[in-house]
């Protein structure tokens, strides 16, 4: 139990409340079954909570994050600043995921690096990492490992899934394959499958991480890994998560103002001098410091393989189990998980009998849009 | 020179015409001038013409190709087979480009591995291919060169400069540093500058080529270049010269068609098994057996150096130099050359008292449209 107040602007019950409002563990549990066959364990799960559950259960949000993404979606003590946690502006007292109300549960993924069992993870019966070893997870696999967690954490019912991206997935996944246990689900920038020119984007990546001698097949030692792969494929991520519009506005043809970073390759004999570039060094650069690869491996691949159809007769049948209320949020200018698609999907839910709200973020700042605009994310937000 | 004829469908007037009407050679000069400073030489130029330069010399219409192309814009042997050549469909008898009335021109850029002077060609002082040692290229520079060789062969005017992308940048720079030298100019899916975003791919591309570790600084002995980073920078590039909705009509999510394609990191463990990754890897492929990877970054990199207002007070006082008669053409879906930049570009044109027309082409098929949209851009050549 890790507790974390912010001790100003807040009255003194607040605080009391805060003080036991967060927590921060993992837990573990032996096995789980796998979407593509055989089952995998022990299973290691990264959490935090904030807010209290309640007697019945019943008022747990659970909050899903992006590829990159990790436990920490909220930051009690820097409650205020965006960079210190994912949806930061989005929880707390009286924000859209009300923490006095609800019981806020965000979980690293299966696959992941921040504390979850992921490739990266001591495979107990070598003591070394599982690397290539791990297994090819999948978007449900995810989601049936936070089932197990909201179970062992008391949870009858869900009052709401909610989450962006690949977090998008998974709320839509919960939303079709548990429509008993989740009231409401919260879709933002997902859609039922991805197009051929993301998992084209996405192939691009995982070929330049691989392609570097340090990956080895995945066997590099922690700290030793594909670095400039990573980076490389995290340049390019980058640009899918932005447009074309929000970039112009961002750095056009400025030239390059920050001048100590360095590119994935060491070189910059034909490149550098642009903003815009120096801007994807460093993105690349922090992202190696932070990631690991093998976890960019499957989970990218996960986002890819995921398909609402899946196991199903057809999208229909897939989408006519959903019974929350569903709000599906589209940004105008994304590309990676075009609106026109996330609107359809709504529309869908709803003619097959759903409960389908659309909203679309006019915003010019692509896919990320759902990790920037927050006064448009919240207003959305009360459409469900 | 090489002659190449058709022998079907013609009468014998014009083979005899034909027999006389294509050649394929390259011609040497001793130096150039270059924009960022110095100069460069011996530059050779690769180049094919078809058609004959009348008396006047005042009937030659220049084309110029895009990235990875080459002067073989036209193949009289396979004139009807559009993969015989780049421009294939538009050049011939009767055609668009009709070799029947023009002089038609196209030589390989410098820079270039298809005969013309470029990284991978041998250094006369040292024995020993250029490498990095070759400079940094503008397209002004390539278009200087291509000034060269046109008055080499006699030509005193241009009856035409026409080119897309790249291509499009030379027919543009051609009309704003020689306005008296070109009566018609045809830009197609370029602009006056790359967006942010363009740049950006490209130097995720060439990130992915320096960062082989074959690429050994640009010395590779020739055949034993940076394969993988070639074939990656490729990938991507590809992604960019379609349209989500061109390939969302082209591969959707359909499994890989083709088995016998080799990813460019050798491994698959994660791809592969979308058809539109397979289709990837096969374009990786093909491109690595083609062209040099050094070419590749100077190529790029001229590409997004470049700037319509590059030595000028402002980009309206550069595009207020035009004389010729312009026609500008860009594609719905394009990406890379946003079809609302070129719009923009010929609109500016004519605001500045040019002579400017705008068609767009109405294709899914993103910026290589202009490399496939066979009877719309002979429609569109129409307008000039």
């Amino acid at each position: 139990m890790v507790i974390c107040i912010k001790d100003n602007d807040v009255t003194s019950a607040q605080i009391t409340r805060a003080r036991h409002a967060h927590t921060e563990a993992s837990w573990t549990f032996d096995e789980l079954p796998l979407q593509l066959g055989g089952s995998f364990g022990p299973v290691t799960l990264a959490y935090e909570t904030w807010g209290t559950l309640n007697s019945a259960g019943d008022n747990a949000i659970l909050l899903t994050h992006a590829l990159t993404g990790n436990a920490h979606a909220h930051d009690i003590e820097h409650a205020d600043d965006p960079r210190a946690a994912w949806w930061n502006p989005l929880i707390g007292p009286g924000r859209p995921f009300d923490t006095e109300r609800y019981f806020v549960i965000c979980s690293n993924v299966l696959g992941g690096c921040y504390g979850s069992t992921g490739p990266s993870s001591l495979d107990p019966t070598t003591g070394r990492p599982y690397g290539l070893r791990f297994p090819l997870v999948t978007i449900r696999d995810m989601v049936n490992a936070q089932r197990r967690l909201i179970e062992h954490l008391g949870v009858r019912q869900l009052a709401m899934v909610a989450g962006g991206s690949v977090g998008g997935q998974q709320a839509l996944e919960w939303a079709v394959t548990y429509p008993e246990l989740v009231r409401k689900v919260v879709v933002v920038a997902a859609t039922a499958a991805l197009t051929a020119q993301a998992v084209a984007f996405s192939e691009v990546g995982r070929q330049a991480i691989m392609a570097d001698p340090r990956w080895q097949h995945g066997e590099y030692a922690p700290g030793q890994g594909p670095e400039a792969g990573l980076a490389i494929a995290r340049m390019l991520s980058m640009i899918t998560y932005q447009s074309e519009e929000g970039m112009e506005m961002r750095f056009a043809r400025q030239p390059a103002r920050c001048q100590d970073t360095t590119a994935p390759s060491g070189h910059t004999a034909f490149g550098g001098t642009f903003d815009v570039e120096s801007y994807l060094y460093h993105q690349g650069e922090t992202l190696v410091k932070r990631f690991d690869a093998n976890s960019y491996l499957y989970l990218s691949r996960a986002m890819d393989l995921y398909d609402v159809s899946s196991g199903h007769a057809s999208p229909e049948a897939a989408l006519r189990r959903i019974q929350s209320q569903t709000l599906f949020i589209g940004i105008r200018s994304d590309f990676l998980f075009p609106a026109a698609r996330v609107r359809q999907l709504a529309e869908q839910v709803s003619q097959l009998g759903g409960h389908a709200a659309y909203v679309e973020l006019d915003s010019p700042h692509g896919h990320d849009a759902f990790l920037k605009e927050w006064e448009q994310m919240a207003i959305a937000l009360n459409h469900i």
